[in-house]
């Protein structure tokens, strides 16, 4: 779903939810403005109209967005009702930093278990997750049911592993190795090169 | 610089420069066209053109982009041959990661230092890097001469870390902490939300 709305609205919803889950829940805030927002967020007001649009949430004339019908509203966008599955590839320093993470509950995520190729950490638990051997990469993904992976694998290894989490039935991929990632048409794919957006930021000073 | 470039390109030069760095280099591919670099990156050909117009390099008709020259290109465009130095705040699990991996130095980024609040992190070094009190944060940012920062510290420290990093000289922000941070005008961000990439994903199934 969500196909409709242009990628850098779609980006901002989460930011949206974000906020307003982190405002006071002390009945004083029954109502917030596209302004306020906006103003909180550094983010145009007209922006904030246009994405919030997206949601079917309508604010009203002077009075603004009713809060909770609208956090409602970007849950039901973001689909965190529907529980989702996934896991991760590459249980390195990187990797093992994100089972550590307790982050993803917050979207409906959760993240089930890891594969590695180290001896030493299959059969141990990072996070309170499975390290699993990455030969068991497929029955892995389908006992979890997972549909969404995490690849922390080195950037030589990234395509092959790509690949075998598509067999194994995942429709999208959240990639931190360093390298472009190929995959089928329909299996999505966000690409997190951490050292290139420090190089993006350089080159705009 | 490169001020106006739309922000997708923008995001795209490093995997152009990325793609084109790991081609072999034994003489068999002094050109390339926009046509290979497009199939090989699974993006439109048109868009590559345009993309690759903002470095200044031309390609020829029916030949492509002479390769070395356009590698150069796209490295002078995103100013990897002005060293910069950057820090990193908060040296958990992903600090401690980001401070072990090497990918920074392709770009002409040396990661200079980490800060700390952890008395038993202060003092050592994790990846090769010092990890400094918090407390010398100013001093320690002003010492290796730092325009770059991340920050890798928990969401409700992140906004006071961003005004201090500021006030010690930092041009631009990578923040992954899972909060958007407010600075004023002329410092630039990039918000990476791990989790909330991960629910992006999950709403486009």
């Amino acid at each position: 779903m969500n196909r409709d709305i242009p990628e850098f609205s779609l980006q901002r919803m989460p930011i949206y939810l974000n906020y307003l889950r982190s405002l006071p829940d002390d009945g004083s805030l029954n109502y917030i403005s596209s302004g306020a927002i906006a103003q909180a967020l550094g983010l145009g007001e007209v922006l904030v109209r246009k994405d919030l649009a997206y949601t079917g949430c309508a604010g009203r004339p002077k009075v603004g967005y009713p809060r909770v019908e609208l956090i409602a509203a970007l849950e039901k966008f973001l689909c965190i009702n529907d529980f989702k599955s996934a896991v991760l590839v590459g249980a390195g320093g990187l990797g093992s930093a994100l089972l550590a993470y307790g982050g993803f509950e917050n979207y409906g995520i959760e993240l089930a278990c890891a594969f590695d190729n180290d001896p030493a950490k299959v059969g141990t638990t990072i996070g309170g997750k499975p390290v699993l051997p990455i030969s068991e990469l497929d029955e892995g993904c389908k006992k979890y049911g997972a549909v969404l992976a995490i690849i922390a694998v080195p950037a030589q290894a990234a395509q092959q592993t790509a690949e075998e989490l598509v067999k194994a039935g995942i429709k999208a991929i959240l990639n931190f190795a360093p390298v472009q990632i190929n995959t089928s048409g329909d299996v999505k794919v966000i690409n997190i090169d951490v050292a290139a957006n420090l190089a993006i930021l350089a080159s705009m000073l």
